[in-house]
């Protein structure tokens, strides 16, 4: 038996719009340690690591290991039946072939029972090594996201190139060229504004622009981005969902436009 | 001749945007009780029936019965032209195959007059008898209006259950089943807020959530919804107009899914 | 070598959003006096007229007069990924076939550089007389623009008519008549909700509302719009930028309505 009582349910709906247009259908896994989820998008390119770690919930009860095959897609129908102060209840019986999703309205006086089939989805669950990365840039989320879709109305790609004093994010297209640079600022007010660059050496690397605006749906979960880069590996996206888990999303560099890397950096 | 003087003429806007997407073409009937309307929506399976009482205008000069047949799209068009704290006049000359509606601003410095050609309408005026209800909710209106959406992304119909404790919306769909209890709740802060169920037995109807969701057009006019069910009547669902009317809209419950109707309530 | 330096960038970005849907390509014109557009729409009916002058600059060198041609389209997708409080240069090298805008934002930690390429257009530049208007309109822009709003869904011509009462705004179209009046107000608490009617005689025309409708794009920039009307001329709406400038639409009446001109003002 299943049972998992998340008090702040509107990071279960926040975590489904982030990933429901990347991937279809997915395996959810349920352990002793937490709820997780980890898919290729339907293109196979990109890859979403989801972790919400038991402790995260008020109430978590999972007898034995369970993977529950579901659509993406009709998850989030109902989970955004959801009210925003809702408490979300993930339920299964063993051996059931449906989930429930209960919500509670704050004053308990609207209860809604959501049942919904499982699928049998093929498992093919990738180990993810612990890597040493070139450069780490830690960013107030919304400007990465603003970023992507700015420079999306000129250009397919992005080259995410790292120094010391900053972060430059270039694109180029028919109508011409656009270069956004960012600088290390660790000085500000708020912490959630602060732009932070750890880097061991420069890196420079090519990324489809469609993945990184897919990936900057998980804004609203958290005000800072973490991007992981170098020159060897996938990047990776992290946002992380208050103190409980973080969804990480890995796309690995366009190799073929190496060449092209530094055009429009002129 | 007809003048009537609305100071608030936003309740006039409110009450198009509540049938319009219902009705096409209907008779505005005037008389010295008020300005009225009954109407089937095109697919002639609901019945709305508006009432503004004469006493709720400013002005009121209705020298003889009349019915005026308009096309409430246009006059929607119309209406919509009007400032949301706009005095609404709709003028009439006897024997005139036109209606005009004249805006003045809260200054008075804007004056606008709309006309509008009337057209023939067959009427089909029903006799809606008074009747005893098994049960009559009173909810707020935004979260019938919720429900109703909600279960819409589910299924198509929706059964209606009340019982004592409180009343119960279910659905089932391809994807999975949906059931939202609403309890009974009459200590609230704001009387507006408050669930009230009058029963005398207890009923479970099914409805098509299309016209049902075209009736919630009717929230914004009100911010309780009273739901008022028996086994053999149509349901009627109301909107009060600010002390000076109301909205009402009739539909029968699906026979044929009587049987189905205890399934989604497993 | 030309180099701009506007503070208040986001003027910029507003003239881009009141000219792009009517111009497609265009000259910019930049001399010591001003950066400056002249051009007709696609279709040849109406014309723009822009002035940002020097003075407006915070700096503004321009060596020698310069024609630069861009496509607006591809102008305002850069000058969008400018923030609202971004300080805009506009940067062009002497015969370089490019034109690079860089957005600084306030806190100087996001530096944007996007580089367009230049086109070749032909220029029909007009030059414009000065000319005496029978009747000069200042009134609010937001209530302009409302009203050409509102009049469009009734039907395709406004027929302008000054009296010295104040201004009247009338249509027809299939489904009736719309007359719109606005009287002279000039004892209002802000100046910008004046209505103010300088008549030397009365005046009444007929113009296409599509181009009605598309100058009052320009509406962002000003609480104010002036509409100079007199019966051989073309009509100006005027919005004023800032201390700086402005932006002019230019209109011939519609001759052939000049029969109907008095119908919807019965």
């Amino acid at each position: 038996m299943l049972e998992l009582r998340l008090v702040q349910g509107s990071l279960l709906k926040k975590v489904m719009e982030a990933i429901k247009d990347l991937v279809n259908d997915a395996n959810f896994d349920c352990s002793a340690t937490g709820f997780s989820l980890q898919a290729m998008d339907s293109s196979h390119v990109a890859l979403v690591s989801l972790l919400l770690r038991s402790e995260g919930f008020e109430h978590y009860r999972c007898d034995r290991n369970i993977s529950m095959g579901m659509n993406l897609n009709n998850m989030s129908k109902m989970l955004k039946c959801a009210g925003n102060d809702d408490i979300i209840t993930i339920k299964a019986d063993d051996g059931s072939d449906t989930v429930t999703f209960m919500f509670e309205s704050p004053t308990q006086d609207k209860i809604s029972d959501f049942e919904m089939k499982l699928m049998d989805i093929d498992s093919e669950h990738l180990g993810i090594p612990e890597a040493e990365y070139h450069a780490i840039v830690r960013m107030p989320s919304a400007e990465f996201a603003r970023i992507c879709k700015d420079l999306s109305s000129i250009g397919d790609t992005v080259v995410i190139s790292v120094s010391k004093e900053g972060v430059k994010f270039s694109t180029r297209g028919d109508i011409g060229t656009a270069n956004i640079v960012c600088r290390q600022n660790t000085t500000v007010d708020k912490p959630e504004e602060a732009t932070i660059i750890e880097m061991n050496e420069p890196v420079s690397l090519t990324f489809a622009l469609r993945y990184m605006n897919s990936f900057t749906k998980g804004t609203p979960l958290s005000n800072m981005v973490t991007i992981s880069l170098s020159s060897e590996l996938p990047v990776v996206v992290e946002y992380k969902i208050a103190e409980m888990g973080y969804i990480r999303f890995y796309l690995a560099p366009k190799i073929e436009e190496d060449e092209d890397e530094t055009r429009p950096q002129a």
